[in-house]
């Protein structure tokens, strides 16, 4: 192995996490975990490369150019059948069949469909698991993240939502997050493209007015005429954008101009799901927000998004209600309903706000002093005897000058150090010093365990 | 989205863990975890890609063609720089700059390099992600598996080495894996090539050795032959071959054969370890295996290797010291020891002998029953006061048919069902039924939270 003289580095839009970052990621996972198990919800987990035919045309056409692709193992060129044509996108596919997860949803809906024998409905599970996008990399966007993904599978009941909702609530609490909790409904956004004559339209209305925050009311309305919608189109649409007032007044207006099936239908979903809500007295923030729509194409009942309010990250999860997800992989009639925590965003509101507890430290408990000599075999059976009472502990390594020693327990942040030299060994006592006090006295072995323990 | 009415499936060597292994392979995890932090050691991950200049060379050529190469994004053939070269290994790198990490001892050599500045030495870290080997799928052998694995670098002091076989013993007496931790020296190795006279030859002999398990004396000493050991060398090394009995008796053996400087360190090396070991009473079997070796070029000191004892699976952990790894990033001097659990194959164990606890269950504790209409708010609010003591606890989300939700119950392993109908409602009661015992009785929320607990 030749040595290699630069430095060494990692692929742009990747990173290291160190044990403090470690430390703090993994509470943020635990926690989350906790609930999702406490709602019933089992883990399952999927691998990171899955078949291209599995990927493929599942994100849109963009969607497809951001797979991380797995070249052929072996002889790819020979056996690509034939030469490479100039068309990257054809040629990846003859040098290339597997691909990295883009997300976790569609390898579930592939995961139902696969073991659907082995499966009992409804199916609830949960994954947290990395995903990659071959994204620009830029501030707060990642080219490989987690994902925390929650979905029931083979239920309509609305009974989904509300626990969906629940989760967020217990999630959010436990993190110390203050949040809103938006809710709107594909049936709504269907209801008022009917309203408005354009129901082929609902799409791109969908998709205009989900910038509507983003890009302000006169460029939503000219983005609609350039989708092909007329003045007239257009204008019955701003009584509706226009909707203002809590949750009882917009859907008293709706009320009054969403006259179809399906829109009928979406505020019906919507007054049920606020219903719940309130009679559970599930403690959480919640808007009605009719703008929202999360761009995504395949939900098709409830939608939802989580703001955090203390600080301008946006959206740290969302998800919503999508009626034929494994319809893609020859099984229909499935109904899912999910939602999924942007672990990254979340980690970045908590650092901002300062969330973290105390406990989401990596420290070690207590560090033993290595005096060497005769004095190292007792510290390693009292450096035992803490670890037997559950405390984590370490010796350095070698009998190094106790300005070193303490220096190591100092930068690690390891708040005890316990010496155990001649005195101590004979007296089988230890002496046990409190660096956040700065303060040292000598006692019990048992006396150091319960100080330790605080 | 087109229907596809092939039945999804996912790349061969990789594996979709459902519930009932995930909780399993979890318990796993989870006590190895407890066991390094127990120790002081801290948790890092690194990123499924690195840079193919951060792999290629580290594993031999073998390696080279098994790292999974991932497809550079947008126009890869323009960006190419020319035309492909027949050479399959020369055409990937011209359209491939990033490869799937093949473990994780490299990837921390990396990062200890990149964060040097930020890191306390001697720096002790644990690293528990899966790996990625284009290796010919086989039983037991997959495509993606995990690695866990523990080590600190920065300093040369055994008690590194002592630590590792106590955190095996730990790991191993809480998992109820009956073992052998076999322990062996490099330097031993190479004392034993120089006392027969071919010191350049050390790599042949230890490769051969390593193999005299598998395929016996007769071969591995014709193997040596093929190496170009002279018959008289050859001859020479069979007192070492044939050393028995236990390990006072092997090192003293050992050191009527071993006389150059290198041996002598080995022999005192496994000396120090043995008497670590002893002295502290580490409740874990170890014998000395001269014939261990684990083929990796760059152990230089203690080598190590954990056997179960009562199935054939063979190893089940490894591990030894290198005193240079960080050498190939460009930072000499840096000695490092570490060991590495084989997730997979401890499942297996443990799966073959039926040793994994009840509580590595992935089991709801409580269904509630759906009756519907006036009767279902009141069961989600038993349901809530369930999960606010902790509990995990679902509701069917339909007003199905009892046996339906009985049969749900039951194929999902929830040993108690809830039943919240009227009469429960009206007296503020639950009926809790023990599908393990068959009975059913109607009793307080607080009885019935009692109950589940246990």
């Amino acid at each position: 192995m030749a040595a290699i003289t630069v430095k060494p580095s990692i692929p742009k839009g990747t990173r290291d996490f160190g044990p403090a970052e470690m430390t703090r990621r993994n509470y943020i996972f635990d926690t989350i975990r906790k609930v999702f198990r406490r709602y019933g919800y089992q883990p399952i987990e999927t691998p990171a490369m899955e078949n291209l035919s599995t990927l493929l045309g599942k994100y849109g056409d963009e969607g497809d150019k951001l797979l991380f692709k797995i070249l052929n193992s072996g002889d790819f060129l020979s056996s690509a059948g034939g030469p490479l044509p100039a068309n990257p996108e054809k040629a990846a596919l003859m040098i290339s069949e597997k691909g990295l997860r883009y997300d976790l949803t569609v390898p579930f809906a592939r995961y139902v469909v696969q073991h659907q024998s082995e499966l009992t409905f409804p199916f609830k599970r949960f994954q947290i698991q990395p995903v990659w996008r071959a994204d620009r990399p830029q501030k707060g966007r990642y080219r490989e993240f987690y994902q925390c993904d929650v979905d029931v599978v083979g239920t309509n009941s609305l009974l989904c939502e509300v626990e969906l909702v629940q989760i967020a609530a217990d999630v959010f609490k436990a993190l110390g997050i203050n949040v809103c909790l938006k809710i709107n409904n594909r049936k709504i956004l269907a209801g008022m493209a009917e309203a408005i004559g354009a129901p082929d339209k609902m799409m791109d209305i969908t998709v205009a007015i989900d910038k509507l925050d983003k890009i302000g009311l006169d460029n939503v309305n000219e983005e609609l005429r350039a989708d092909g919608l007329s003045d007239e189109q257009v204008e019955a649409l701003q009584p509706i954008l226009g909707l203002a007032g809590g949750k009882e007044e917009k859907l008293a207006g709706l009320e009054k101009i969403l006259t179809s099936e399906v829109g009928k239908k979406g505020i019906e979903e919507v007054r049920t799901l606020f219903g719940y809500i309130d009679a559970l007295g599930v403690d959480i923030k919640t808007e009605l927000d009719l703008t929202l729509a999360r761009g995504l194409n395949y939900y098709t009942g409830a939608i939802f998004e989580v703001k955090a309010l203390d600080t301008e990250i946006g959206s740290i999860s969302g998800g919503g209600r999508y009626d034929n997800l494994t319809g893609i992989f020859g099984l229909d009639g499935l109904s899912g309903v999910g939602i999924s925590f942007g672990a990254d965003r979340i980690y970045d509101v908590m650092t901002r706000l300062d969330l973290f507890p105390s406990e989401a430290n990596a420290a070690t408990d207590v560090l033993v002093a290595n005096f060497g000599g005769d004095d190292e075999m007792y510290s390693l059976k009292v450096l035992a005897r803490l670890r037997a009472e559950g405390l984590s502990g370490e010796i350095y390594p070698e009998p190094a000058k106790m300005k070193k020693q303490m220096g190591y327990a100092d930068k690690r942040g390891i708040r005890f150090v316990v010496l155990c030299g001649e005195n101590e060994r004979l007296a089988q006592s230890v002496t046990i010093k409190d660096m956040a006090a700065g303060e040292q006295k000598t006692v019990s072995i048992d006396e150091a365990i319960a100080i330790i323990k605080g």
